[in-house]
């Protein structure tokens, strides 16, 4: 088969062939049939810092994937070809305290798909019943690829109560714009949205016309929620700039007795002023990552399935799978919602 | 003044001169603008024994209603002449465990306007400051007079989250309707709603069209319910009815895990098989009465403002006041929404 | 090998000999080391409406047990001959809504060792590795076979916390001794310990000597209560009698606000004032059956590990596996507590 | 009356002839008969940069106290002279959304008695009965004096369950000798605490014989926590060192899943690697300040009544109040648990 595979310890990838992978037996074998580019994989095809402490090429990267059973592993129950199966990208080892107290997604021996094993750019992927999702027959794979990247939206905004709450969110790449959608969908009262960059505005504009959309470069970010929520600040924040500035903000907005979710990842450490950001206020701030197995994608599908939102507008570009140096280019631009390769 | 006045052990009330109220130094004196009838007064014209305990005529019933603030307490602050206020029906001591851990709501020494002290079916009507709430200026007195039942939904809808939940409502009176709206704008994914009334069912299909309406005579709601669940049940019932088949239903219909809020006062014993009905299927049971002082008020406020729903709809009468016969007869048959008596 | 089987649809079980189960790729192979007695054995035996309804003889029963893993199956990962295992009951699919989050005890398609399967008073069992809990080295097989009703125990009382808690305990068989424990441990406050079995009261005095003992046809059990709570009640009482009079008490010794949770199964219908026992005293109810796999374990775990708790005073009598016949009367008159069997 | 007095804006403090206070309607006046040194006293004795932003002199500082009723306000319910009394530091004014929500001790408009108004350091002293805990006749003033700092403990302790848990206590002063004895009292599993100061240390491994003290700058403390917990790390972290090597311990020796309640103010920010410190980990920080009104209170008073803890050997030092200048040096020392000063 074709795969987008990691060749060595250097910047790019390339569009090769290779075997189609052999399942174990808890596996099932999928013939991948939408993928969508997440930051993970700009990280490994420039082989930056974060690639190079996780990643052992050669691999196959992606991770972010939906397709077909094609091969049910000889353990397996449950599971039949022709089944459509999203992927979840965590690999729980199902036999940790984490694991086994309905934390799989923050299991201690944890390995990550197309991170630690062979991921989904390509015609055909292993995946561990573990990490399957079934998807109703007649669901497009284009949703399928795209609701690990939802979850990790829900993840951080639901880890308590939205409805009637006041929420900003900080950045509005993909997840920012799922995180204010799921917002809507449960009941926020008020819903601020804030990037530096021109094309996520437009596009949270877009998508979410319920959300008042600022640049923090230029509006007075917490006089205008200050004034819109009666000085209190808002209920709940979350934070997907990873950055310093960003983590500042979401504090400075935040109500008395209000919660943060830290969901995007600083690459350098972040400075605050505990006393007053955090302590004085009684914060609570949640680190997020991942998504919970299998209560966020539940949570997800019962909004999907209640048409409370639609996030399939936020795919903005779609690639045939050997396009992919095309395709990551774009993303890193950051004018780009996601991003779907087709093998 | 005139009131309408519980004038002694018998059925039936007077629309009365009595003085004006004077008011101690926490007290406010309210002009009452709107004041919206309850099932609790139709208990006090009617003198059941419910009423026959609790009350001590010659009284003034009414407790639902909002006005103008026409005196100020000598050792209140905070408060105005002009100010628009609503009435919580509840007072509370503030001194006793339940007082000072945020349940003022079930004070052990509680006393209820209407009830144990003279309400608001007049034209004037003493309110503690403890039990008032404060109205934006311009605020419809008709909308401050019902949202203490409002609240009454809220309390028994929002023991949890509502978000991507399937819910069912036992009983379409004003109370199921509110609790409906609610429901959907706290983002609830699939709604059912039933009465064996008629009218009622009309209203709810009329004012909650997201909602399935069933009347439990005719239609099989269990299979109604696992049919759209896929077997599952509702994660939500709020029993409403205080009937022994509508409890019996709330749990029938009930997933695994899910939660039943018990909000209508049985007048009888009610019996269940708890092995099936509670303790295999894990459900959790939450009593509910009044509203919390006043996280409830504030969560319905943040839905109001956000325009999540519209209760005003269920007025769907108005009298002058002092056609009160006329306005509780009509209540006492079930085929009225709120009712609103003007002095 | 030798095994208790109920051998047909009639009372009463043989000590006879059959094969050693043979297991699946996802199961363990275990040397039952000690078995404990639990009421639904003493149901099979009986063969009353209850075993009726779910046991399809010839079956092997007894469910409560610890032993050392002699084979491990072929898709078994972190396992090996020679560790030390206890048995969660429950086998869950792994593929349900309650399985998949969090809630594998409620599975949608469980069944249960020793009623739907072949169970363990037997020489050997095959344990689905889903349900197996590894024991430290070293750990007494008895006390592995009591893990899974104290568990139950922690399961109703854990719905919430109890450090600074009143707490009643309604029944003093094994699982309410374990409950008292378990109270004591996790810093409850005071602790109410009832039943109208003497040799049961006797027991719950000498191992949990916090306990105020009592018996509910002889004390008045809600004025001792309200006399040490300064009038509030409890705020926890955990049902474990099944019956009537001990439900009612559960409420009527209940502080406003406070919890309930039903673990004991009534065999008949129970018949409640839900007005004043559940709705005005905003009571919280909580179903509860088996163990959260495996949060309650662990619970358990940490609290052993800790010393904070002894259970192995409640392990009364011990007999040889083939004297089941005269172990399992002894257990129905009420006067053990719980009772070992060693193959 | 004789008072501490803080004459201007200038280090140092006067024992000082000032009026009895003259109390309003919802006032109570004490006769201080017991107070205890904070750091915030400390703050303003030597007029640093956080008691010039707040502190307007000249003022009477000290706000740990209990004391006798001698004369209760005009609108004042449930109070009567003689009454013994116990401060709560936090003044909330009742109508905002904080206040009316259980979270007066965030109170929008706060005030603090001792730094906004007078306070305790004093022969009398005005209370508003909103800041009033009555003690039972009988309670040494001693113990009602350092309630109040019990209660930053508890608070930063109980935001959620300690029952089986491994709580580290980051800082051995008496808010963390409090909180390691309130971690005993709830049942934890295990407890480490760590301080830099020697008398700090042995103070707790005398009164907290449970703990396992550590020096960090001598002990490897990632170590023995990991090795004492099986690699995991501990479930709550306490931080009242309010420095930058203390936070980042707390962060390192945590569980995933785990919680770090911010207790100690740092004096200047605190730079953390979030990504690994929490966002992966998916911790919970809860900033915590002050003590709920009134649940905390509640929660240490149940304990307390338990015999759960002795909190009373943390008093290691009692002085005239006019020594107050001697009292406050031995405590900026930090070789002492509480100090009491008596009028």
């Amino acid at each position: 088969m074709k795969a987008v595979v990691k060749p060595g310890p250097v910047k790019g990838a390339e569009w090769r062939d290779v075997d189609i992978p052999t399942i174990g037996p808890n596996d099932l074998l999928v013939k991948v049939q939408a993928a969508a580019i997440c930051g993970t994989d700009n990280h490994i095809y420039e082989w930056t810092p974060w690639a190079q402490e996780r990643v052992t090429p050669p691999m196959i990267f992606g991770h972010e994937y939906a397709g077909e059973v094609v091969e049910v592993g000889s353990a397996v129950a449950g599971w039949q070809v022709g089944d459509l199966v999203a992927a979840e990208t965590h690999i729980p080892c199902l036999q940790c305290y984490q694991c086994r107290t309905g934390r799989q997604h923050t299991c201690e021996q944890m390995r990550i798909i197309g991170v630690h094993v062979d991921g989904a750019f390509s015609e055909y992927a292993a995946l561990p019943v573990a990490c399957a999702w079934k998807l109703p027959s007649g669901t497009s794979p284009e949703l399928g690829a795209i609701l690990e990247p939802i979850g990790v939206a829900a993840n951080g905004l639901f880890k308590d109560r939205i409805d009637g709450a006041s929420v900003a969110i900080i950045g509005c790449g993909p997840i920012g714009i799922f995180g204010a959608q799921l917002a809507v969908a449960a009941g926020a009262r008020q819903l601020f949205a804030t990037d530096i960059n021109a094309y996520r505005r437009d596009m949270a504009r877009r998508i979410v016309p319920e959300a008042t959309v600022l640049n923090p470069l230029e509006d007075d970010v917490e006089a205008i929620v200050a004034e819109a929520t009666e000085g209190r600040g808002v209920d709940v924040a979350i934070e997907l700039s990873g950055s310093q500035p960003g983590t500042e903000q979401a504090f400075n907005i935040l109500a008395k007795g209000g919660r943060v979710s830290l969901v995007g990842l600083p690459s350098r450490p972040i400075t605050l002023e505990m006393t007053g950001a955090i302590i004085y206020r009684e914060a609570v701030v949640y680190g997020s990552t991942g998504r919970l197995m299998w209560d966020t994608w539940y949570q997800v599908d019962a909004l999907l399935k209640a048409g409370a939102f639609d996030p399939t507008p936020v795919i903005t570009h779609r690639f045939p799978m050997s396009a992919f140096d095309e395709a990551l280019e774009l993303t890193r631009g950051g004018n780009a919602g996601k991003v779907i390769l087709t093998p």
